[in-house]
């Protein structure tokens, strides 16, 4: 395995490899892998001749008051982490390799798409999602990108903009990985005291007995909502950004539970901001 | 020489062709062809294995009120035009087939580049530009692209665009191309009178003698453009939106003639707004 740390350096590599006819798998992460990663890295591996897997933490995407100085970063174990699951480059640009000085180009996916669930709260998170996606995938020139279902909001928007703007990728979504308690693995989860941890399992809980209603044939999503609304108010210090009911590709409200459902929501619990999403056919 | 009208067809023609080891010089036009394109053309004849031209009357780089109704189109003759010069493919898609219903994203270079001359009046112009022609660059994946210098601005936005975006792609500015009496080549000049027509040389003319005073030795940019102003102000109805002297890859105006120096202004000669530039090394 190789370690990148320029674009040049990358872009060298990968020319290389698709000179000789190699298809290539793209895992873009913010790095301190989990299991979650883990299994897109794994997904990629099956699938592409050689795979590529990024670690960057990408200040735009990050708003005033976020967590971009404490998000937590282990370069080392997580080479160690990518090498046994197979990967041959690791890209570990910094941040003013990827933005150097007069840095001024962003890519933006317009309307509300990028304004529901977490665009509400996080302005400017997506736009910033967007240019970094767009910056890596044409350094990385992948035939296939994959990316956690966990964001779900994200997937839909990179799967508008790999569509508005012709980029030759298909991106492929992957089931979230849970704890065996349920909790949606994150690496924001290491913010968590050991009872937050322990209250945390609300949000997972709430959803999977959400959607054992639908399987039961409730098909007003205000009361799935409320229902979970009400759910994680047990927990009195959580504190709720959004629970969403929406079409899963377009993020419209939705009032009847039918289609591609998409059931998503944000919660602070003690200080990290969790995202949880359930997404069903019906 | 094949011409396509959906990107779907225009991608499976070109990676035919590089799967074939074949590179691509890619020339993106408005059509209505004139000299000036068929130079880019030529160039990329030269310098390239396959030669992809697009013509396509891009709406989102117009604003309210400007002339995207009345854009001259021609399909018929720019193609044959093409095929003479020797071109592979032809992508002309409709408006449809670049902005599909429900289509949202777009690419923008933020900051003074986009600001400035042309930007100051044609408010969105520069983000239409950026998103067609990082669409095409994605339908197209060619190697080098050709522009006109004529559009002095387009190249230094397209040049960050490509540098900031990590685009695989050389940007390859080509020389503006002039009538014999000096009128810098132009799809718009079709809407130019007898009289306007005559007129209008005022522009290149002077662009000429300012290159000569700095060739003579001033240094002054105020004193060139009071001089070039004053020019043009002796045509009664020209209507000038701008002169500037900048530099010409980053568009800061300059106080002093030095360096990489781009002379750039807009003129109304009538109803048609005309623009033309020289650029020269001091």
């Amino acid at each position: 395995m190789k370690v990148c740390k320029t674009v040049r350096q990358i872009k060298i590599e990968i020319n290389k490899a698709i000179r000789a006819g190699k298809s290539v798998g793209f895992v873009p992460t913010m790095g301190y892998l989990h299991d979650g990663h883990l299994s897109l890295i794994k997904r990629a591996r099956k699938e592409n001749d050689i795979v590529v897997v990024s670690i960057f933490v990408n200040p735009t995407q990050f708003g005033e008051g976020e967590d971009l100085e404490s998000y937590p970063r282990d370069l080392d174990r997580d080479c160690r982490l990518v090498e046994k699951e197979g990967t041959d480059f690791v890209f570990a640009p910094s941040a003013e390799e990827m933005y150097p000085h007069g840095y001024m180009s962003y890519v933006d996916v317009e309307g509300n798409i990028t304004k529901q669930l977490c665009g509400k709260s996080r302005v400017g998170h997506f736009k910033g999602v967007a240019t970094v996606v767009s910056k890596l995938f044409n350094i990385v020139t992948p035939n296939k990108a994959y990316f956690g279902q966990k964001d779900a909001q994200q997937v839909a928007v990179l799967e508008q903009m790999v569509r508005d703007l012709n980029f030759n990728i298909e991106i492929v979504p992957c089931p979230i990985v849970r704890e065996a308690d349920g909790l949606a693995l994150s690496s924001r989860n290491t913010y968590l005291s050991q009872k937050e941890r322990q209250d945390a399992l609300i949000l997972s809980k709430s959803l999977i007995e959400a959607e054992e209603m639908i399987k039961n044939g409730e098909r007003d999503a205000a009361k799935i909502k409320n229902f979970i609304i009400n759910n994680i108010k047990t927990v009195e210090y959580a504190d709720i950004d959004y629970v969403e009911i929406v079409n899963a590709k377009t993020l419209e409200d939705l009032d009847q539970i039918q289609g591609d459902v998409l059931i998503a929501l944000a919660v602070k619990i003690g200080k990290p901001r969790l995202i949880d999403n359930i997404r069903l056919e019906v």
